[in-house]
């Protein structure tokens, strides 16, 4: 089975400036990795038009999937959709069902269906809408392009309600091997096991508490029994030097 | 006065798996709008060599100041240095005093200064060995790039010792208006303000809380006068179509 590759795209000032710290590249991060899709890449870029263009064409043609987050609200600075039916040389057009929506949304509220909040039904031809049972404008999907909202909850809702579509691969095993042992110091074991086990990536997350320190290393691979038998390869050679090693069970470590 | 530009590198494969949170570039982003800079874009990458050359090459040509975080420590995907210095086609030397210092460090602790440990004296010729107050291993200055450790208080920490010699633009006047209306009701009145005051940017964050809304109308503009006179012009408007409007002190706004 092929893996398909994904790539994230935040699109925002607000983030930029550091006014708003961005939660999406993160959560979206994990969840493509428990679906088994490997995401190669992330970008914060600003709301510019040729900006977004440039950015949107790059990593669609790079990768699979092109998840974006931000700039689909109302305001003027929201300039997102538009940005992304010029970079497939879409018009945009007002989409009945989104506007169906929004209308239901606000019916029985005393919020008005202005234009600025019209603009939000706005969609490019030939788009598919991506469900908001947070706040009902809609995102959408052009292509390999998932084009969602900036705030996180809304994206998070945004996402669980498309993931299906998505051709997820082999998710990896992951296990962590707890050492009571600096990373420099098992860093020849690390490069030994992942020259000896080619199809398991082998990461080091050193620690430090007051008296003690460790080196959490965590194997992750395709394969299980590769991981697995990694993972107890690397744990001997630890204990062999003298230092203690622990293969935690799944769900411990973390 | 010419302002400055810059771009962020993160690089590592646990960031894109999710399982570590990027703090780097929310941290930085509020540094260097702190300081006048303007940063361009971010970017979280995998640790593969080619991968890194390309990144590293785009963005030093594209930007000033190109700030990289990961990949400088002892373990064999450890490969910045290496790669960073291909992107310029420098080669990589044991830096004596880096060696000295990471001796130092060590000395009197039970800490071997094993093969892997003196990896992080590897710096590229013609580099400047950035400070690291916390554990020794030194980052590096080569042409526009700054190289810097991943873990936060690290990055911090020599972020902070090299500020200095970044030349920072005029920082930006910020000011808040508070507004007692929904995001998509104020959106004309944004886009107005924002055509009318050309060198002033007009962000909007709606905010829900049981009972009440609103939206945080953020200004900022190189002008003070400028800034303050586009605040005070979307405030009166606000208030002319009958909603409250607060421009709160400076420092009032987080």
């Amino acid at each position: 089975m092929t893996i398909k590759t994904a790539s994230i795209l935040v699109i925002g000032d607000e983030i930029l400036s550091g006014r708003t710290k961005d939660k999406n590249i993160g959560w979206l991060a994990e969840q493509l990795n428990e679906m088994g899709i490997d995401l190669i890449e992330a970008r914060v870029i600003a709301d510019g038009e040729d900006t977004i263009i440039r950015h949107v064409t790059d990593l669609s043609q790079a990768t699979d999937y092109l998840f974006t987050s931000g700039g689909i609200g109302p305001t003027h600075d929201d300039i997102t959709t538009a940005s992304v039916a010029k970079a497939f040389g879409k018009a945009v057009i007002r989409h009945p069902e989104a506007v169906r929506r929004l209308l239901a949304h606000y019916e029985g509220t005393d919020i008005e269906f202005n234009e600025a909040r019209q603009k939000m039904a706005d969609i490019p031809e030939d788009a598919h809408l991506i469900d908001n049972p947070v706040s009902a404008a809609p995102g959408f999907q052009l292509e390999n392009v998932y084009v969602m909202a900036g705030v996180p909850s809304i994206m998070q809702a945004m996402f669980e309600g498309l993931k299906d579509q998505l051709e997820g691969g082999q998710k990896r095993t992951r296990i962590t091997v707890q050492c009571a042992i600096g990373e420099g110091t098992i860093a020849t074991i690390m490069g030994g096991t992942s020259e000896a086990f080619p199809g398991v990536s082998v990461g080091s997350y050193p620690w430090f508490k007051p008296g003690q320190f460790g080196t959490a290393v965590v194997l992750t691979g395709r394969d299980a029994a590769q991981t697995q038998a990694a993972a107890e390869s690397l744990a001997k050679q630890v204990r062999d030097e003298g230092f203690g090693a622990e293969i935690l069970a799944p769900g411990q470590d973390h």
